[in-house]
């Protein structure tokens, strides 16, 4: 029974291989090279570890680690989604809750029951494990970004507002990492490195 | 105080993006293209999770997942050794302890403190939670080089005598995983793919 479990964990283990080829729109810091999944998954659990003290809730730092680990783990059939990408909503698509199906579907049938959990967890945003784990996903492209003088929102062109919108998540899960995020984004503003709707649509007109 | 200690860390957090640089000599599963330390510690934080049930002693999952997330960052520095390499010891070499303390010294004084000590207990390797770890780091390569049919192990034409001496860390920390290890290493030896000593000698002669 023991073995029998160790062999479909090793079928899962040789599976996510694949999410070390799953390549990020955003570059690692100071860099013209794309990040993927699974660089992009172990910052993020760095983070966690070294961050946690600034959560404003009191979290399981276990659980936030387990969310950050396998987070992206659906984007193996899925493909990643560009937070940006105004053609397709990144919230739990089909394809990703079939993604996550198949693939947590090789571990052991307990193990799969909790990975998929946590994962729909993450997703749905709502505990206080989501919103921390969801603040490192939304601050690390950002220290990124303005690493790489704007990186994918000068690339993609992506206005003030949609990087503001997407970035406040930030909020939920600490105030005080927040303020360094907000802060972070008006200087890209003030140096120009993003631009404000009104300004691209004069440039556009 | 709070602000003091997140531009540290942010600083940390800046500086580690380094370790998706640092190129194993080991390969992806089934691939030529080499891993780097990032992908490396990120697949041993999913194994330690998924294969904790295998231990063979009560383990602080939360300990091993910071050991296996940090235990290569001293390679920021100190550069990737290889571990059948004969020229140089991989047992807490001086220049490792050097970049142990500038790297996590970047970082607030208790966690810096609390960082280099999880390093430290995971290289010297005594308690249970650095022996499952160790027992994570020994095994994905193993698996890997049975995916690239010998791998390293061809590559730099490394006997069965050598492999079994660093592999046999492995069941310090599971047993279970240490059967199923010792098989695919007598497999291996039964295909041809690794050789026994006495083999590599008669073929030189």
């Amino acid at each position: 029974m023991h073995t029998d479990n160790l062999l479909k964990q090793i079928d899962f283990i040789k599976e996510i291989d694949k999410l070390k080829y799953i390549q990020r729109k955003t570059k690692l810091f100071n860099s013209d090279r794309h990040e993927n999944d699974a660089e992009h998954s172990w910052h993020l659990a760095m983070m966690a570890i070294i961050l946690a003290e600034h959560s404003d809730k009191q979290i399981d730092i276990l659980k936030v680690l387990k969310m950050v680990l396998i987070h992206d783990i659906v984007e193996i059939d899925a493909g990643d989604t560009f937070i940006y990408d105004t053609s397709k909503n990144h919230v739990n698509t089909e394809e990703e809750r079939i993604a996550a199906k198949r693939i947590f579907g090789l571990l052991p049938v307990e193990q799969a029951k909790e990975f998929i959990a946590i994962w729909e967890e993450f997703e749905e945003g709502s505990t206080d494990e989501a919103k921390f784990a969801k603040t490192m996903d939304r601050f690390e492209p950002l220290l990124q970004n303005v690493s790489n003088n704007g990186g994918t929102w000068t690339e993609f062109d992506v206005p003030y507002e949609k990087v503001y919108d997407k970035k406040k998540a930030i909020k939920e899960g600490s105030e005080l990492i927040w303020n360094y995020a907000e802060n972070l984004i008006n200087e890209s503003v003030d140096k120009g490195v993003l631009k404000k709707e009104l300004t691209n649509y004069k440039r556009n007109e």
